[in-house]
């Protein structure tokens, strides 16, 4: 996002993966005094994240409000089959994401996305985005900030402060994980304590890290890192809830310990992650564990912030879609894991993708501009 | 079917592809008198169509009850992908289809199937078949003929005279082929007249066919008749109503006429389809057109005779269900083609099959036998 933004602002800059680059990400580290990712350094200045309004005080504003037929917020498997459905039906689409790919990026093993018997996430995301370049779809790296409703359109605001204005608009802007809700997670969060292993894992080569919950990404997560870091611990809940095929993976890594019925109770250190308390909730037996690293993964909030009070949401604050994605409101449309369909997989965020674009179009048709 | 119930049967037969060979083609035709496969030849007795009953008569009864978790109707996308997530949480699970594919087998050509640029129907249903038979699942080719609840159990009976007691049922048989409701019809289908291309084209070898509808699978079928057969005429109701790429192609195709706005109105021949009187709707014109077969592609009807009376159907005879494939029926659910869900589509389908055995395998969780 922040490179989209520069682009667009024209401005030249040097980028520097410190996923790849060891001794970049230690200066990176040094220099922000943080782990998390991007740090944009402008003459002394240091910037911490993807901070649009300094970028544009430092480089001035990008506000050309641009008119589309559907506004597509999020770029996951859900929102990227929106768009080849939309574009195929000749709709002016845009799609607004932070990223391409969405959650489906964290999958690194899919055995059941229908057409591939193995794959990986990053790879089929590849797939979905080169299908969607093939389309006459504008596709942004920037996050939906506001939606509101003007007359029969819908204008949308940027977090880079964009602006559009949508004749129809399909919300497939995901969820994302569920915080610990302990002592020093604000603090650490992007100090050692991450949401997101495929964007920090590689930040921990041969450290000591935790992985904190008991399904399939948790498990995903821990096999993952028992590759990368010296040692890790998984602090399960009460009992591992997983595919089987990770049960027995983790069994057979040497570096994992499983920490279990077990709680994280707070996250230490001075100016980075340090230690994680762990207490048993058998015993209630306390331990810090001396860590680099803690990664988050407990399950999922959806990302509805920026809709609240526009759309009727559920119990667990999903969008309420019915059996073809329309939402309460006519005009707007929902697919994917943001919605109440109880069902989060690819496959299923891909097949409501198509519907909502469908559903959208029918109602462009029936509602003439 | 009919060479799974011989199997089933213990009966040892020859098998002869008539799409292929040509001569046999010939010969069956002369033997039966029409042009539907399969034709079953026992000694002198010539068994025309999948008639189980007669099979059984000359073969003996198989008729083992069999008790499963879920049993799945139809393997089109939705039933496939059912199968596979009801496999992967260790669910027993049967399918029952007389084919593997579904409707997805008639498209020669998917350009939104997410994953893949372009595919066949036929390519595509064979890598979702391969992820089923990885899978321990039961895969029976017949046809479901009754679906009645008996406790909290539902009793399942075939065409071949199988019986099924299963714990939760998925509804996912898809639509069949609307006919065109003109005297000559009944007396022609399998003489002439066909309402599968992809099953009945390659009989039709430098004939004259053609092909009535003015949709997507129309031009389809028109476009790959063009290629075997001698002559196509595409008898299109009002306008042509497809995507650009397959206007584009019918009208690049030299051996193809159009008649529009112009109606079949009735199927003519002696033992065999000859002629098929079309009328031009605006001047009230009607000619009969010499030919050897007449495709009809205007539209789809849902199989859904075998449930009457059971679960709650809408306007048009789709499956009503929810955003999560539950029907009005506890234990019930449905995918695909056959349900109220708009968008027919392989990626909706499928995604549709995967929630449908999520919500079962929840409905099993909560219902333990």
């Amino acid at each position: 996002m922040a490179k989209a933004l520069l682009d667009r602002l024209g401005v030249t800059y040097r980028s520097i993966d410190v996923g790849i680059d060891r001794e970049a990400a230690e200066k990176m580290v040094a220099l922000s005094g943080q782990y998390g990712v991007p740090v944009i350094t402008v003459g002394s200045e240091v910037i911490i994240g993807f901070d649009a309004p300094r970028i544009e005080e430092i480089f001035g504003k990008e506000r050309a409000g641009v008119t589309v037929d559907i506004l597509i917020a999020g770029a996951g498997p859900a929102g990227l089959t929106a768009a080849v459905y939309a574009a195929r039906k000749m709709m002016q689409t845009v799609v607004i994401s932070e990223n391409i790919g969405g959650q489906a990026l964290e999958s690194w093993s899919i055995e059941n996305y229908m057409g591939y018997r193995l794959v990986t996430g990053d790879d089929l995301m590849k797939k979905f985005e080169d299908q969607v370049r093939s389309q006459n779809v504008r596709l942004e790296l920037d996050r939906v900030d506001e939606v509101r409703r003007e007359g029969d359109r819908f204008q949308v605001r940027t977090a880079a402060g964009g602006e559009f204005s949508a004749r129809a608009v399909i919300l497939a802007q995901g969820k994302r994980p569920r915080l610990l809700g302990v002592p020093g997670e604000d603090t650490f969060l992007g100090r050692g304590f991450s949401l997101c292993s495929t964007c920090d894992g590689p930040l921990f080569r041969d450290k000591i890290v935790a992985v904190v919950g008991g399904g399939n990404s948790a498990l995903q997560t821990a096999i993952e890192m028992s590759r990368i870091a010296r040692e890790v611990h998984l602090v399960v809940r009460s009992t591992i809830r997983a595919d089987d095929v990770y049960v027995q993976q983790i069994k057979e890594r040497r570096n994992v310990t499983i920490h279990s019925p077990a709680v994280v109770t707070g996250l230490f250190g001075s100016s980075v992650l340090e230690r994680v308390a762990v207490e048993n909730r058998e015993t209630g037996t306390a331990v810090e564990l001396r860590v680099d690293g803690v990664f988050a993964e407990i399950g999922w909030i959806p990302n509805t912030a920026f809709i609240k009070g526009l759309i009727p949401l559920n119990d667990s604050g999903e969008i309420i879609v019915d059996e073809n994605c329309c939402t309460a409101v006519p005009g707007i449309f929902s697919a994917g894991d943001v919605t109440s369909v109880t069902g989060k997989q690819i496959i299923i965020a891909a097949g409501e993708g198509a519907k909502a674009a469908l559903s959208a179009h029918e109602y462009l048709l029936r509602n003439p501009s």
